[in-house]
């Protein structure tokens, strides 16, 4: 099985397949009378033309090191945010598309305080929490259609830390 | 100055202001082979004929209490989502509307785990968190009207828990 290490998060690593969401450098506007700092509409929301956006709530079991990755998935209809509701690190998978196949697989540790934005139709591996609670709001298109394609990896991909 | 005390934040007590998203109870679906459970769509999002959903980052001062509420707000033009991105508590202040005042203020503990959404045109204090880090994601409204009516509480009201 080939093995790939994941690498920390950052805005530009992560740009080919979406959003980094945290509050880093100075805000783009400060509200509430100075208490608070907006970084505003961080994130490439994109749901087509006959979705629209939603709120859901995921739970997911925490995974442990290495992760072995069989699976990924796309949405080729919406871009899909996850964002961590807890202070832990968690695992994020991407793959570049080749003609409809994964490929080019990499792997990111997400740290406390970033959250992140899949363009639409980036392939990814699922929800991969490290630890308890594994609890993410999802933001995510709502829509008629199945909006789901999976790749199974054959052979998998071990993926470290 | 009067004083209210914060009521624990449940769905039902809250309906008239917004929506609870957590994961409570079963979830609407099961994803990922069995590691997911999925709480679909939660939240009534509503940013009007010519606005769009956005995430923006908040990260305030946390508050302590009591809490002095001086200031209410709303935006007309659309719905507002506040997810918090650690496990903490914090509070939530809202109010009725009556003839575009303020009126019949409640104010609730948010416990970990639950983030919430504050219909379109609720009457609301700002984001309000009782401890570090005060980092949230916020959904709401991009669009060019200002989508902000503010309301001076004269006199403030004490908030305690």
């Amino acid at each position: 099985m080939s093995e790939i290490i994941a690498q920390p998060l950052t805005v530009e690593a992560f740009a080919p397949y979406g959003d980094v969401l945290e509050a880093v450098g100075e805000p783009d506007k400060t509200i509430n009378a100075g208490f608070c700092g907006r970084w505003h509409d961080k994130a490439t929301l994109d749901f087509g033309p006959d979705g629209r956006a939603g709120i859901s709530v995921f739970q997911a079991e925490p995974r442990t090191l290495p992760y072995t990755l069989d699976l990924v998935e796309r949405h080729p209809d919406g871009s899909q945010a996850f964002i961590p509701m807890s202070r832990d690190s968690w695992l994020v998978t991407v793959a570049d598309d080749d003609g409809g196949k994964p490929v080019n697989i990499k792997a990111f540790i997400v740290r406390a305080g970033q959250a992140i934005n899949f363009h639409r139709g980036t392939w990814h591996g699922v929800l991969t929490p490290l630890s308890a609670p594994g609890l993410f709001a999802v933001v995510d298109r709502i829509g008629d259609t199945v909006n789901l394609e999976e790749f199974r990896l054959d052979p998998p991909i071990a993926v470290s830390v």
